[in-house]
């Protein structure tokens, strides 16, 4: 979801895409890594993902050079069955092993009409959103969820269990921007928490814990997340977290989120042993592909036709995400000063050709 | 989810179950129907999702004889991929669609590791988790989704649009009943709403909207549900509502829910085009199953072990419903009064020996 904020400064797309990739060079990580990692932080940024986005480059610099992450993996994808594969990724970059699987799940689907790819011995791959995009912009339905380490309450639980464990799906609309469902499993994210306790502003209700379990909106006393539903319908949410932990972390012969090494802990050289898992479907493995098309423009046609409260816009997921794009395409991405004086210690600290 | 009610009466899960086959038979519902609606209404109430079990048995009386669903239907199964299949269920019951799409998966899923099935020209199945708790008990993991008529609004939307389309996911443990989340993807169900009417008890905050879209808690004037997240996060539950509607909707050509005859709307002669989707993975077509296996017990093993909030417990999906089942395994499913006249009459109607 897009943050307002008053940039410091916007950079062109391309130009983000081109100094992410050579930052990442410098840190003698491989072509193929630095394409996929650029790519994913720039679609994330553009779409207005701001947390998945170009914040993440420092974090990974970090990560590369610290021997968490691989820089040059040789991922190994094994073919199990006709429609199902597992990909170790050789603790490389997790943009790398996420397009990578999408690939083979493609392949995979193209032959037997749907395909799965389990990730194992990978790395924070930024937005899920990424991968199921990327499936549905070439026209298959696509879902990608990935287990993290512990931010979020288990219903009734005291402290945090699951991480926040987003489910992405999309689909290919004719003649449109795909169909693009990209959420975490908890209402909002850690890093809003942490937003709003620098700014001192009040979280809405229901939304985290503090220490003890209790319910606050105070952000600087949050110490769990709760799942989606809250307090009283958090079941739910933490199910659906727990569905993205037996496909992300058990189908993978990875450890389950409450075992995992913290993406933001200090051990930046132990690799974290993050697993993903991909979906991918052909329309048309299923029903006559203008009948998939025709009734997503249906759907969606009545979908973007109801009628909203005062003040306020009925969206399909990704409609927002597609028009921030569009907005930034025209007039840059944002960087906040933060942003900024990252980007430049980072140009400055490895000697390349400072972003701004 | 259970509702605590004092039950009329007690019977036990077997007797239930000859009493609904009869009852459906005189009918002249086939027999593969019979069997199959009988068996998942049964598993709902042992499991004590009231809403999804031998209340709706009258209902389903009522549809057979109206000719809304088709009592001896030609069922057509066509495998379009390897990994993919179209089921035309002719009208049929949702529950012998189920249950057979559930049996083309599985056989897909032996041969290339995963198989999907769209089930088109169907008809309400009962609880979605039937179906993935049937591909987990034979040791596969399993994912049921269906729309449904519409029930719940979209975020920032004025009235109904979605239904409470559920999402029902589930998994083997060994030496233990499965891993099985059922829910929809509002905060709770219409027939909830309707038991707190009935009784002027308040609903919780944040779960339904009035006719003109504003919050409320009067059950009686609760005009459309909320999607899970309520008003400051529905996007989310709205998004899920939308996967769910794509799989079962879009991928089987049928009408979005939006555009469906209402389940419990008058008109009972005819079909309303219920679209279902199945998916069924070995746990073998991605890792080794000792290491699957493994997997559950320790995720499940620290799941149970958290801490939970004073006077609550923390439990993982579907722990909830098979304390349940022992329970009612042991006493008798419970019935209330008006399940009691339900079925008196029932029975009395269709000329069968009454079920107490």
């Amino acid at each position: 979801m897009s943050r307002t904020f008053e940039p410091a400064a916007r950079v062109a797309a391309a130009a983000l895409e081109t100094f992410m990739q050579s930052a990442l060079a410098r840190c003698e990580v491989d072509e193929a890594s630095c394409l996929a990692v650029a790519r994913a932080l720039v679609i994330a940024s553009r779409m207005g993902t701001d947390s998945h986005g170009l914040r993440l480059l420092p974090h990974y610099v970090r990560a590369v050079q610290g021997g968490r992450i691989h820089p040059r993996p040789a991922m190994r994808f094994t073919r199990r069955l006709a429609g199902t594969g597992y990909l170790d990724a050789d603790d490389g970059f997790g943009h790398l092993a996420g397009y990578t699987a999408i690939d083979h799940a493609i392949a995979m689907a193209d032959e037997v009409g749907i395909g799965a790819v389990a990730v194992g011995r990978s790395s924070h791959f930024g937005a899920a959103g990424c991968y199921a995009l990327e499936a549905a912009e070439r026209g298959y339905v696509g879902l990608a969820v990935c287990n993290a380490d512990a931010l979020v309450s288990l219903h009734h639980g005291q402290g945090p269990f699951h991480g926040t464990n987003p489910i992405a799906f999309s689909a290919p609309v004719p003649g449109q921007s795909p169909y693009l469902l990209d959420m975490a499993t908890s209402s909002i994210p850690w890093n809003r928490v942490q937003q709003y306790a620098a700014i001192g502003r009040e979280l809405p209700p229901n939304v985290v814990v503090d220490a003890a379990g209790r319910l606050t909106t105070d952000a600087a006393l949050a110490a769990s997340l709760l799942p989606l539903g809250g307090a009283d319908f958090g079941f739910k949410g933490a199910g659906l977290a727990g569905m993205v932990e037996v496909l992300s972390a058990t189908l993978t012969g990875m450890v389950h989120g409450f075992r995992m090494l913290p993406m933001g802990g200090e051990d930046m050289s132990t690799p974290r042993g993050v697993g993903h898992f991909f979906l991918v479907m052909r329309p048309d493995a299923f029903v006559e592909r203008e009948v998939f098309d025709r009734g997503m423009l249906a759907y969606l046609a009545d979908l973007r036709a109801q009628p909203a409260l005062a003040g306020e816009e009925v969206l399909a997921p990704g409609d927002r995400e597609w028009r921030c794009q569009a907005n930034r395409d025209a007039e840059g991405i944002p960087l906040d000063s933060a942003n900024v004086a990252a980007y430049a210690e980072l140009a400055e600290r490895l000697s390349i050709a400072p972003l701004i």
